[in-house]
């Protein structure tokens, strides 16, 4: 690839400036004018800022000679410190007086006169400490330059320093380890933050404003750092700004280093090894369906093809497929997790093109409801241990996205409602316009939160089931009810009224699946889906079913966040790529 | 989709079924002929069996008032056995004379006269029970009817029986169970299996005879199938016949049930679980990269790209960049799991177009080496746990795949040379044609091996490293070692002479980021690389690294396989994405 001179103001960076303010979509213009002063005078005074340090630091470097100069400046190869390499999260009295070595970023700092400064520095996650420096007369170990010097990096600069530990005069409100502070001797560079964040932590730790600016092209993205470089302060640390999703996810490093966000992750990789634990104490075993299929055998328009040599390819939509081909290889239960895809051109806070599947299949022997059991049991055990297990992450969550407690059944009383049931509630005791809802046909999103919202007052619980789903409404793979072909031995599990799982059990006889196949009019001999109805012609296999669980709606609506981007880690939309 | 009437005999099948004998190329046409000649002789037998077979049945149903009907026959939603349901391994001398429940496989069949059938059960794995069925003179609970129909099951069938647990006369050699026999009084068919398997259970757990005819179009899959359908077998059971890889993933199910591809399953997937208890241990983090990204970042031919609405997207070559996003987002530790894709067209044992990705990054304190001693931690972890948790499987692996013991290293002996090193070492005592290989350029295939050979020789390990690649052989992130630039702080760890992880330090100051780009000819402002340059300038990233285990080589490897598409799950290749 050849170099090329980069447009240094694109003309569309002034809206994701815009964008990256927050303000809220009525009063947009005004905000962005005043945002726009805001933003001059804060450039006119960072300038400013630096160009009087430089000028001090200019005058005290030729003003006196510098015996403190070996112990800061730019890391360099042959840096060193031998003191003890202490966590701030370990530390305590046993420290005390004694010098150790920090790796830390600057989350804060100020100059307090020419001979001063304090240095707020985060090792990890949120756990920050105080540091002090102090020029003495004698200008070593500190000088008065060392203490220009450190005064003057950056916010997020990661620093190398070398400290003793002491009691504060009073505990350090402003940071974690509030009971002891630092005096650094030596701080050393290793790699410095930018002249201005594009977002603050402060910012980043606070609610994201609105979701609707990800709809900006792809391309767009990374163009407010972009004018970061620039000098241009997009967003001011002290104000109380809200950043846009946008914002957020065009500034990956801050958006993840937000305590809200690794809080949020905690809680997702919890869930994962939950599931995982559950299932593998009930005799499960993993195993890893492909991303690439060579056909499109689960649905029409909403699926990804590429050129694949001489062929063309396709993405799963779900590993259905391989989690029966795996039953019918002889697996008793399985499950995978795994990244599944959608060529879905839905811009919601509900949809993603690339999401993580939790999947189960196991064979039935008795009555399909041995797997509507195992999947609520699975999620039963998932939801009581994110109480005990992140009862932490939850309660941070929980000051910036506010959320009442996800209530759960009391053991043994689980709520397992027909679809007919669910939609006499809704008709019964419904709002007015669901007066009419038919049994036949499947639910909308309005009517789903509806009836939430009756069976949260009624029965007291932000989780239940759906059963017996009206065959129109599942795909030619479900089972029909024996006692009543037009409903299926097939469930949908809810979470506070949105659905979070789909499930139930497949067809296992060869005949069967043809005849349902003509039934639905699908070709039983069109591509994948002869290789799917051949493994099953192939072998005898036994009455099995399963559901699947979208990982990031569990996590997004367990939370109550406003969306499930926030969830995941490198959210994916019909307009969002990058990074 | 409409129906289309199916093409009974496409032109290609007879090819298929050539490939399904899995003659040695040499000998093909040879053996072509005498298969064909073999399996006309076959098919000719079984259809006169099953016509003989169902004109007895008549003659006997015929004969007498059946008084065993309803004990046996195709299941229904309203059969019913109430006795325990036992587990075959589960069975003891407590169950002796008692009557149970089982669901499992017919393994095996034989008439023995008109009142006697051995039935061989397989339940799960290699768990098998032989049972036997005998016609008494009163019709029930068994009659001659009944041992004919069951007699008349085809291999593979699924059934549920109800039978007395008797201690045989003598140890039944055949079965698993050997210790105890059922006698069985109930018998129903819950799914059958088909006139003739596509691959029989022996020769699906035998080792697999030739991988060349994966070079097929993959439309051809299923062709071996489509024939069974017709009555000719494919291979004949009680030969010693070897199945090709074709065959072997045209009958996935059978493919699956064979006890050498369980073990190798097992071994794949405690890779995985010692893989991340291993890390967890050492405070690393899960998180899930991306599959679909918006850029092409880290490589120009080998990468699919599809439509995606009104722009491209790209799938994962690796998830390098987000790793280091996970690190430039606070995160000291990180690990994942997941699919990584090449667009590769590699027709070779080696190589798939989909493979899973053991990922790690990790901040390094002081040295590069930390990293190093972190993988080779990891990877001496899992040879360890192997030996220990999957010793049977290994040994079960070993019988159809023989191998020689996977040497290690004896702890604090790790074998760790530099990439000139390792070129001295070929030119000084390798084979002839690699006396003159450079200092300066990648290592290949055969350079790589035989050095694993030397090194086995010297050293008495299969599995070492070499560090300090030379920079032209390594991407635009590593770090350049700094007392030498023409050599990199990187890393690549062999197992039995083959690469199955690279690794390094990579570059965290977003100006050296730069500058690399533009030496190595790639421009900073590109799409992709613009966005990972960005997150470097946008905060302090502290000094990283990380590396990338192939998770299908190294279960290849280390149970020395012919094929990594062996320890695959469902192999993509150039040729093949179905099933």
């Amino acid at each position: 690839m050849a170099d090329a001179p980069s447009d240094p103001k694109p003309p569309a960076a002034e809206a994701g400036a815009a964008g990256a303010e927050g303000a809220a979509p009525s009063k947009k213009a005004a905000k962005k004018a005043e945002a726009k002063a805001k933003k001059e005078a804060e450039k006119a005074r960072k300038a400013a800022e630096r160009e009087a340090a430089a000028a001090a630091a200019k005058a005290a470097s030729g003003a006196a000679e510098d015996l403190a100069k070996e112990n800061y400046g730019d890391i360099t190869p042959t840096t060193k410190v031998d003191a003890e390499r202490v966590h701030l999260k370990d530390i305590g009295d046993e420290h005390l007086d004694k010098v150790i070595k920090l790796r830390a970023w600057i989350q804060n700092s100020r100059l307090q006169g020419a001979k001063m400064a304090f240095v707020e520095l985060r090792e990890e996650r949120d756990w920050s400490i105080q540091g002090v420096m102090v020029a003495n007369n004698e200008g070593k170990p500190v000088s008065r330059q060392m203490v220009k010097w450190t005064g003057s990096l950056t916010l997020e600069s990661f620093v190398l320093v070398e400290a003793k530990v002491v009691k504060p005069l009073e505990p350090v409100k402003s940071c974690k380890v509030s009971d002891y502070e630092l005096h650094i001797s030596k701080c050393y560079l290793v790699a410095p933050g930018p002249p201005v964040l594009g977002m603050s932590l402060a910012v980043a730790n606070r609610a994201v404003s609105s979701f609707e600016d990800e709809e900006h092209h792809a391309a767009d993205a990374g163009k407010d750092v972009e004018e970061v470089k620039d000098g241009v302060a997009a967003l001011s640390v002290d104000s109380i700004a809200h950043a846009s999703m946008s914002t957020h996810l065009n500034n990956p490093a801050m958006h993840k280093r937000a305590p809200v966000q690794q809080a949020i992750a905690d809680v997702r990789m919890t869930v994962r090894k939950l599931f995982s634990d559950y299932l593998e104490s009930k005799g499960f075993v993993q195993f890893e369906p492909p991303c690439l299929i060579g056909a499109s055998s689960e649905g029409g328009a909403n699926v990804f093809s590429m050129p694949y040599f001489d062929k063309a390819a396709f993405l799963a939509q779900s590993p259905q497929f391989y989690k029966q081909f795996e039953i019918a290889g002889g697996r008793k239960r399985v499950y995978c997790i795994g990244p599944v895809f959608r060529a879905e051109n839905s811009n919601t806070p509900r949809h993603m093109t690339e999401f993580t599947g939790l999947d189960l299949e196991m064979e039935i022997e008795d009555h399909y409801h041995e797997v509507l059991h195992m999947l609520e049991g699975v999620l039963l055990y998932i939801f009581r241990g994110l109480e005990e297990k992140c009862a932490k992450q939850i309660e941070l969550i929980r000051t910036v996205y506010p959320s009442e407690d996800f209530l759960l059944p009391e053991p043994g009383k689980e709520v397992r409602l027909t679809f007919a049931e669910g939609q006499k509630l809704l008709r019964e005791e419904g709002p007015e316009e669901f007066r009419n809802v038919s049994d036949d046909e499947d639910m909308s999103t309005p009517q789903e939160k509806a009836l939430g919202a009756l069976i949260r007052e009624k029965y007291k619980t932000d989780f239940y089931v759906l059963d017996k789903f009206p065959e129109s409404a599942r795909p030619f793979y479900t089972i029909e009810d024996p006692e009543n072909p037009k409903v299926t031995n097939a469930y949908d599990f809810f979470m506070r009224g949105q659905e979070i799982l789909s499930g139930g059990q497949r067809i296992h006889v060869p005949t069967e699946l043809e005849a349902r196949l003509r039934k639905k009019g699908i070709d039983p001999t069109s591509p994948g889906i002869k290789e799917y109805v051949d493994v099953f012609r192939s072998v005898g296999v036994p009455p099995h079913g399963g559901g699947g669980i979208g990982l990031d709606r569990v996590v997004a609506w367990y939370l109550n966040l406003p969306s499930v981007h926030l969830a995941s880690y490198y959210p994916r939309t019909p307009k969002r790529l990058l990074p």
